[in-house]
């Protein structure tokens, strides 16, 4: 066969790894420069990668985090010991919730590691796989790229890895094995992402008895999740939910994976936590469909589920589960399509319509202060379909259970590893992938608390041109600590800063941002009919002012169980 | 015997460590609250620990080094996965570079990690060791406090470890041990923090074998390094200096660890690095006694010492080496008092005295821009006895080598370690030591590159009140990379910041800093003969305007060295 002249030139690994990443849809690369990746990033113009330029190592990774949950699969290149040892909390993070981040790490060369020699950024004592080491407990695959003719080889079973697992993997770079040889044929050949099929006799089993139940159900539910959407099963959902008809709610962590104004769209479920009718209609189900159920403490308002396994078929990436009945190495996403091609008809008792209303108690007060109670479902009234909404670990991530989304929104959030100044980081990343993508608006929602952690990510949004809306929420501290233990606590105050001088102190061009303060419902109200801060190409900073001793009764509840374990003698 | 009542008394495992750790000299704690540490935070006020509340837990990592390289020990308080992890990067440091901190991290219930519950801040997957495994790699004792009966005998053994190490330790708190029950008796015996004495005959032994070669040599210098600092050895260091006469020099990394105002102190040697008539003077000296070296590239300009084994006399913390006869198991201190007792008459031959004289050719230009060259023996005729001076990688830790400080500076770098962003959250935990400790400055020079990594731990600062002096080198970018690789290239610049700008939106308040900004020598002098500027307690925050294409000598030698071994095939 006749192949691509220029692909055949193609021998340097640093050229082969970013033409395989560019393939797999990766435009943008996040991470900070090293003397031992500095040669590395000479090729990324060539191979049609844009550099972010992060101002720190976690914030890149929490970037790469957000860049990925939008486009599939990211990228984040660090160098040796100190770069990468200061993300390891995000990659531990995209680990823990399933997002697929492709690490490189920028090595001394590998005759320096051969004599152990003594080099800055060492542990000093000739080790030079105390890092990789590290890095394999929280990667689904590491991949040392010591020798030319492993190279390719190794890179591809990395990326194949990274988006099959959905997690992160490794993969290290000495500065003498960047410009060496490898074949550059392979890359004419797309790296196989697809999803290996079911054994069909096997799936068709399952299927048969899914259906069985389904069949025999008199109100059943769906209940979506986060592995619905980590996994990639997002499709055969809605196809699903929407043929079907059957009444569908997700769990926090799956909140964006379903159409929300789809009229048999539920609400959030989350067992005591969920709102009047949610709760009632999906515990008095005869079958819940559950799909990639994540049953963390937050994402079951502490585990206060009340779904009998006896009345629940779950779904998942790795095997299937009927009652007690367990179905292993069977993939949700084939038994999905053919229980939606032969479903029949089916018994359907209709669920609750969630809407965006202000409840009664905050429409009648004379308050002019900004509540959670009030603000989350006023916040669904003003969101665009296509939006793109992260909540930070806090008031927000409980918050957003109370608005109902328009059409395609995509949500952020870690509700299991819950690591915070992830959202200000995440925003950076997606926000750049919605822009590489068209999507027009990404929206943040952040405490003062959590801000401060990651706050300088800001700098890199601009640095990019980037155009996010950056709510800030100013409660005066850490009010989600506070619901737990220490009320009063100075240790759940935080400095007071001038949050809406920093844009321009992290360098915002003349009329690169606009910069806003709400503390009254009238000003939220204000604000969300300004054309400009709606549709604005400029970064738009609100400071959002909330009482310090307010949260969201999900939250309320969910800090109650939480203080009650730790407290657990 | 009696005991006192009080500590008869102390019966939980959170108030048994507090109280360790204040014996040991601890007085403020670095870290952030978590859900998993919050109750334990209660106990920091009655066992007199101030809680310092950081802005993340990489700075406060990097804070507590500070601390701990100023007042001996230090600690750090976390919360399990996400707090933890986020400190990694600063506990390998320490590791790295021998400093002794102990990290507490706050864990779930022991009942819970029995049953392997999917809690938030979790991998997910029930194993609830990952976190401990990786800081395994990276201290030198890991506790696990799962049960109270030896509760107090690992917190003893954790702090023993710490200190006789100078490395950090972990310890792990759950929730439910917190409040339990250990013996409060042991407090009331101080920990041995002790060295073991070496074994008589055989320090004996190594003792005679250096005086041997001491008297027949004709030049004898003294090279001290980062060990002699880290394995607190300077006592005798000193002794042995003002006692013998012998021309002293110090290696980068062992900066400040002798009194510079002695007259036979010499200068830094660092091989092709070293000034003028330092590098003839030690290369050509018959006698080496080198005390705690640590040989890493960036400590040797580029590992180019022309000192030969067999003029080598090695004095380390485990073992003594001289010439190539080893003697496993001899601590320096003991050998060097006994050296120092019988040391008789020696033949000294003086060496250069340094001394903080602008260049020829400095004087002579008449370009008003500060340059490298000129700033820093410039600097060296301002600083104070007593003076703590940090300086981050990049060009301030190659241009302080041209430095004289006055006596007692103590100096704190990475030179092997070298996370940039590491020197600001130092300068937090070295000026809040400084200060329980009555040093009356603290003074900070960071890049702007590295600065911005973790600006925000200025907030800090200024929430614990401290008043340190911050010059940021505001130069366009990574400089030091420059010089490695990528002269022009966009990955080594950054995003312009307004510096100045940042204490007021880190919340200062009014009158609690001064910020200047200074592009010319002149603006310098003027700066250097401004008393409130040299005394004020506000803190203060000075852009300092340097070239782009400028750096010390050492540097531009070490960067061309690490660029040529980067790119050996
Ligand atoms: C990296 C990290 N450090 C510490 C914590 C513990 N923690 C969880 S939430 C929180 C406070 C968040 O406060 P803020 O962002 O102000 O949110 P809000 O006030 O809206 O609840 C803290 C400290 C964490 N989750 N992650
Ligand atoms: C955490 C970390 N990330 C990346 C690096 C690689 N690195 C070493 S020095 C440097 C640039 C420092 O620039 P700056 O602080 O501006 O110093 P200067 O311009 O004075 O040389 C970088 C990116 C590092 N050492 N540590
Ligand atoms: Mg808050
Ligand atoms: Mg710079």
């Amino acid at each position: 066969m006749a192949s691509d002249i220029r692909t055949q030139e193609l021998k340097k690994p640093i050229d082969y790894l970013f033409r395989r990443l560019h393939q797999v849809g990766v435009r943008s690369v996040h991470g900070l420069p090293g003397d031992y990746n500095l040669v590395a990033l000479d090729y990324l113009q060539k191979t049609g990668l844009h550099w972010v330029g992060n101002v720190n190592e976690l914030n890149a990774g929490y970037a790469a985090d957000g860049y990925a949950r939008v486009k599939g699969i990211s990228a984040l290149v660090t160098t040796f010991g100190v770069g990468e040892l200061s993300a390891v909390n995000a990659i531990a993070g995209a680990y823990s919730e399933y997002v697929p981040i492709v690490h490189i790490v920028g090595y001394p060369t590998t005759v320096a590691q051969k004599d152990g020699m003594l080099l800055h950024h060492t542990l000093g004592n000739g080790d030079f796989n105390v890092f990789s080491r590290i890095f394999s407990q929280i990667s689904c695959a590491t991949s040392l790229l010591n020798d030319p003719h492993e190279a390719a080889m190794l890179i591809d079973n990395a990326i194949r890895e990274c988006w099959r697992n959905s997690r992160p993997v490794y993969i290290s770079l000495p500065t003498d094995i960047v410009q060496k040889k490898v074949e550059g044929a392979r890359l004419e050949t797309p790296l196989e992402l697809k999803y290996a099929a079911n054994e069909v006799e096997k799936e068709d089993y399952v299927v048969d008895v899914v259906l069985k139940y389904l069949h025999e159900a008199k109100n059943p539910v769906i209940l979506v999740d986060a592995c619905a959407i980590r996994h990639r099963a997002l499709d055969e959902v809605h196809e699903l939910v929407e043929k079907s008809g059957i009444p569908t709610f997700v769990a926090p962590m799956g909140k964006g994976a379903v159409n929300e104004t789809l009229p048999n769209y539920g609400g959030v479920y989350a067992g005591d936590g969920s709102n009047a009718g949610v709760r009632e209609r999906v515990e008095s189900s005869d079958l819940v469909l559950s799909i990639g159920a994540v049953k963390s403490d937050f994402n079951t308002a502490g585990f206060t589920y009340r779904i009998s396994q006896l009345r629940t078929i779950d779904f998942h990436s790795s095997y299937m589960r009927v009652k007690y009945s367990e179905y292993p190495g069977v993939r949700m996403n084939g038994v999905l399509r053919k229980v939606c091609a032969k479903m029949g008809k089916l018994n359907i008792q209709s669920g609750p319509i969630p809407n965006n209303d202000i409840p009664e108690e905050e429409l009648k007060s004379p308050e002019p202060t900004i509540t959670q109670a009030w603000f989350w479902p006023r916040l669904g009234q003003w969101l665009q379909a296509s939006d793109i909404v992260i909540t930070e670990t806090g008031t927000a991530n409980f918050g957003i259970w109370e608005t109902r989304f328009p059409a395609d929104v995509t949500a952020i959030s870690q509700v299991l590893w819950g690591s915070i100044g992830y959202a200000t980081g995440s925003c950076q990343g997606a926000a750049l992938a919605a822009k590489e993508l068209g999507i027009k608006r990404t929206i943040l929602f952040t405490g003062d608390g959590s801000f401060q952690l990651t706050a300088q990510e800001v700098s890199t949004m601009l640095r990019n041109n980037l155009n996010p809306i950056i709510f800030v929420i100013c409660n005066d501290g850490y009010t989600i600590e506070r619901y737990i233990h220490g009320w009063k606590e100075t240790y759940n105050d935080v400095q007071p800063w001038d949050y809406k001088a920093l844009p321009a102190a992290f360098g915002a061009r003349r009329g690169q941002t606009i910069t806003y303060r709400v503390e009254t419902k009238q000003q939220v109200n204000e604000l969300f009919i300004d054309r400009e801060f709606a549709n604005s190409d400029k970064l738009r900073f609100v400071e959002l002012v909330m009482p310090w001793d307010d949260a969201p009764v999900a939250l309320k509840m969910t800090a109650k169980a939480a203080a009650s374990r730790n407290s657990e003698q």
